[in-house]
């Protein structure tokens, strides 16, 4: 049996001026570090140890997995960071004020882009000034690969072969693993390992800097689900 | 050509209290922290821009290859940790404080466990309470890895296979690498990539926090060593 630890970064600066973040390499704010850092606590409490750990390659959960590595004593593990594992890409939407968007695109189409698990956001072209295309750390990446704005179902079939080629792999060779990631990837994970379906999925929240520990037992099945700190 | 980039870590919390560190996981003192966040504000003034990072398995090590890269907005460049790369192994003098242990085994003797190049220091033995052998971080290590003390010739020797396995062939692809380290185990590079004596080695001094860029060609020779924040 293999522990999987799932957490999602603490609050970044944007979701305290209400923007939609996406792939921008949006800090933590100061909130977010606090958050961050009561995860780390609660994984210490809680005696975990991991063999490995993963996130994205955006700072706000970089930073919320080096914070929760620190205070559980264990930033010495190995960290393999991916672009698989970053938020939803939100397309044009991304640095917009959302409710400012609302009052232009109308809220119940903005509703629909935040909610609905296969409709698009409007496309970010790979020639704007905030395309990925630009970014140095995709650089390597396949232009094909990166993308213009994603939904839930998107985000997903690029999460889950990263799923497949290095988490599953560890917790089928009994290593604790820990993901430290999005809103968004991580919902898809969810849906993936627990068999959630399209309409239940965007109704799962997942709390920011709350550590939730899966129980995986040798055919990848959860065996057990626990929320950290629930009670405080 | 490729950038080869070397950073000490900043004071740590022993160097305050004047102990023998050597694998013990003693953190950042502020200084240290200060020192670190320092060498990445020199890092991002030069405009350095890394392809891979390395550091030790030990907490003072990471936590300032983090500040220098969180300082140059570079977090999400890929990180290797070692233990090849960890400080030079001080056997039973570690957590020893300095005065004292001069005072216990006569100031000649300890001068020459600190400054001779092949003299052992008194061994740790592996069932000591204080061995790395009972540090889960080895776990994975054979047994005749773990040091019970090492002198710089000894530190040289398990350094170098790193520098040949990882470092010289991201050099080699021309990538700009980042190594943040100890110095010991930056001395015993400094040694080996600039041909430095057995007798002068000892004498070469690595400051904490100042990161030293080297130029590197295409046969991995040395063409140009820049100290960063000199005139400050």
């Amino acid at each position: 049996m293999a522990k999987l630890v799932f957490v999602r970064h603490g609050q970044s600066e944007w979701n305290l001026s209400n923007q939609f973040t996406g792939w921008v390499d949006v800090d933590l704010s100061e909130e977010g570090v606090k958050q961050a850092k009561n995860a780390g606590k609660l994984i210490a409490e809680a005696g975990i140890q991991f063999d490995q750990a993963y996130t994205s390659v955006l700072k706000r959960a970089i930073k919320t997995l080096d914070y929760v590595l620190d205070e559980s004593d264990q930033l010495w593990i190995p960290v393999t960071k991916s672009w698989r594992l970053n938020e939803r890409h939100y397309g044009a939407l991304q640095g917009q004020n959302k409710a400012e968007a609302a009052e232009k695109f109308g809220k119940e189409q903005v509703h629909i882009w935040r909610r609905s698990y296969d409709v698009l956001p409007p496309l970010l072209d790979a020639n704007d000034a905030g395309s990925a295309a630009k970014d140095r750390r995709y650089a390597d990446l396949d232009p094909k690969a990166i993308p213009g704005g994603e939904n839930l179902k998107v985000t997903l079939e690029r999460v889950i072969p990263f799923w497949q080629d290095h988490i599953a792999p560890k917790l089928l060779d009994n290593k604790n693993v820990i993901v430290a990631a999005h809103g968004n990837s991580l919902r898809a994970l969810t849906k993936y390992i627990e068999g959630i379906s399209d309409e239940d999925i965007m109704n799962v929240e997942i709390a920011t800097g709350q550590p939730i520990v899966y129980d995986i037992d040798s055919d990848l099945n959860v065996l057990d689900k626990v929320k950290l700190g629930e009670d405080k």
